[in-house]
């Protein structure tokens, strides 16, 4: 495929991509307490209700809410307390009729009691000895119930939090602590999630040397990988390092076949010069079908991004510059990790809302990412842009976030509220 | 000490907590390209200027700019192209007035050139045999050259990214993807990041047990153990679970000391009974200097929060009820886990604006964390309340983050635009 710009706004390039790509992958089982951050890939269901037995909500008296119909301060209904519910034990005492018994906050409720009055509007009944904070009393004594309960008040009724075969998660859900909680809630110790995406990242250039190496004059070291092995991660992903390859066609194409065969995904640091995207084109389309799909985006930075699918695997090609070679896997890569687990919703990412500091221009048709360093201003958070060459790592480490410039305006200006996405 | 409530709003609980803290944590040294989400313990500094020689940012043609002056498409510079500079390698050519060597985008400047024409703004002079996007041409050759370039245009400087010496990154900076590349660029294999804050965590509970038990009448799972441990490791600690203790203060003064003893933290999942409550403030004195700082929270869900400090190591008793102790966990032991590891900035947790659905009613001098579900409507994001006691996990499971309704307003009306934190 000789070089062309078949240029697509990301939307709409996104889109085309994930047409491309295998539904879901394959799921594994793991115990639910490991289970933080991955994909469902089954829908749960809840195999018992919760709770499953009635609980108070209070520190207090299970009763019959009859019993206090009409009891206020002036007139209190007189119950009998004859006996106790303890923490974590079935509530086996009955009520009679103007009957109560302690009930703790959590606490099961009594069959025969339908309500429960706290502790606060109660008095014990005078000649009596003292019962203190209900620790240890002497059955049966007297209180004075001064507000009258309705029926279920203080109580979580069986089934409140959910019902049984209620389902409780989606698939393609991402879990949070509270869903690992929801689930050993009802005794759910394992959950089948998809398996994380591996990630394949090659880089390419014959000025590219590992980190760890001198550079020599004309060198530079390989970052890339590195950054979009950080991002890899932060979707879900296991990124899987090919090394560093020279730009020679045949290198290229062998490390890039062999890389694909072995992960779910595979991205390749391009290069920034006509000649070497040229070849990593012809490298993505020789690697099966459908190919390259399209070769630039309408954004800056990150224009010439190369969008390819082989075999339903996602295949890109990002330019070599450190600061579009990240936006650009961010706005395609990230999205189709999350697409390969099954995600449904995608994850929000991190917004604040920031007054603009100075006018930021852009061309019509272009969508623009521009970093962003946040201060706080009178107002509230300011947004000061951080310009430099998308050559230059360091714009992205001294930014907080990226302002984006949306397609068809033609900038921004000062004093603009703008949404910074945190980066 | 007996049962009172010093209560405070939050903020200003967070920081009569933070005051009796520990300054930073202990610091260890980790390869970088580990360091993702890590926090460094001292200031990095540039090792050498980056980039290290001057580089092209196109496709083109290093040349002495004064050569170019004046030329237009109607009256061209002519230049002899004498040599290329390969990528990764020295540039070893020399420009005389009136010549030119072949760059490639990202490729050393030879000394003797101070810009760069990019390819599009050149023709090749006819009467030549063709040369074909600059591979393997034969030497020298001719050139038009169609506009001029100033000084130093398409060439990106010495110490432009960052100068020799530069501060790159702050004392206390959570390291992201592009911190790691931008270490990596400067060949910087190994950094000093404070060690995980350990965060021991007890449940507390005669009706307790543990997930993968059958829950029998009156016994509930323990939950809270697991997603307050799964907001542990979101900020950057390591849970250390203790177990289920039961409502006994010797049993739980034991497993309190001997916890505390081994990690940076303790958070108890304290119950929900006024007795219990009672009992960890007990023992929460009793494990040393000061103990308890206060009693009870300016918010809801979590007012009977018990917030203390022992010998710099902060230990927090959380509500029982599972809501409160994931809001709680999030309002003081997250920060709390923050400082340890010396973060200057906290990060900002993911927020959204959204319209509200109904109305919420608040009451004053009380803050509010009211879950919601973020919905698609006509005019952006729809925020919808997910009422529910904060004894149901479920209503944080169905809900995307946090509605704050601040300390002094007496709630929130259906319309208002509003900041939902994912959660």
């Amino acid at each position: 495929m000789p070089e062309f710009f078949n240029v697509l706004p990301p939307d709409e390039a996104r889109d085309l991509l994930f047409g491309h790509l295998t539904a879901v992958l394959p799921s594994e089982t793991i115990p639910t307490q490991q289970a933080n951050g991955r994909v469902l890939a089954t829908a749960s269901t809840a195999p018992h209700a919760l709770p499953q037995f009635r609980r108070s909500t209070m520190d207090g008296y299970a009763v019959r809410a009859a019993d206090t119909f009409g009891a206020s301060e002036s007139l209190p209904a007189f119950l009998q307390v004859v006996g106790e519910v303890p923490m974590g034990q079935t509530a086996v005492v009955e009520l009679g009729v103007g009957q109560a018994a302690i009930v703790h906050t959590g606490g099961m409720i009594p069959d025969s009691a339908d309500a429960v009055v706290q502790i606060e509007h109660t008095q014990l009944v005078s000649n009596q000895s003292p019962v203190s904070s209900l620790q240890s009393p002497n059955f049966p004594f007297e209180i004075e119930v001064l507000r009258s309960v309705a029926v279920g008040q203080n109580v979580l009724q069986v089934g409140e939090d959910v019902r049984l075969g209620a389902e409780i998660l989606p698939a393609g859900h991402i879990l949070r602590p509270q869903d690992i909680g929801g689930l050993l809630a009802l005794g759910i110790m394992s959950v089948e999630v998809v398996r994380h995406p591996r990630v394949g990242i090659l880089a390419t250039g014959d000025e590219v040397i590992a980190p760890e190496e001198s550079a020599g004059p004309g060198q530079i070291r390989d970052i890339n990988s590195y950054t979009v092995a950080g991002l890899v991660e932060q979707a879900g992903g296991l990124p899987v390092l090919g090394g560093i390859i020279p730009d020679n066609f045949g290198a290229l194409e062998t490390a890039a076949a062999t890389l694909l065969a072995k992960t779910d995904m595979l991205v390749m640091s391009a290069g920034s010069s006509v000649s070497v995207r040229d070849m990593t084109v012809q490298v993505i389309d020789g690697l099966g079908q459908p190919g390259v799909l399209l070769h630039g985006v309408a954004t800056r930075p990150g224009k010439p991004t190369i969008v390819g699918a082989i075999n339903g695997k996602p295949v890109l090609g990002l330019p070599g510059n450190p600061v579009s070679a990240m936006v650009q896997f961010d706005m395609f890569g990230v999205p189709a990790i999350y697409r390969l687990q099954g995600v449904t919703k995608m994850p929000r990412r991190g917004l604040v809302w920031a007054q603009l500091s100075q006018n930021i221009a852009s061309e019509s048709g272009r969508e623009d990412y521009v970093p962003a360093r946040l201060e706080d201003g009178a107002n509230g958070l300011v947004a000061v842009p951080v310009f430099g060459k998308s050559n230059l790592i360091y714009t992205l480490v001294n930014a907080d976030g990226l302002i984006k410039v949306p397609l068809n305006k033609g900038g921004l200006l000062a004093g603009d509220w703008v949404e910074v996405r945190l980066f």
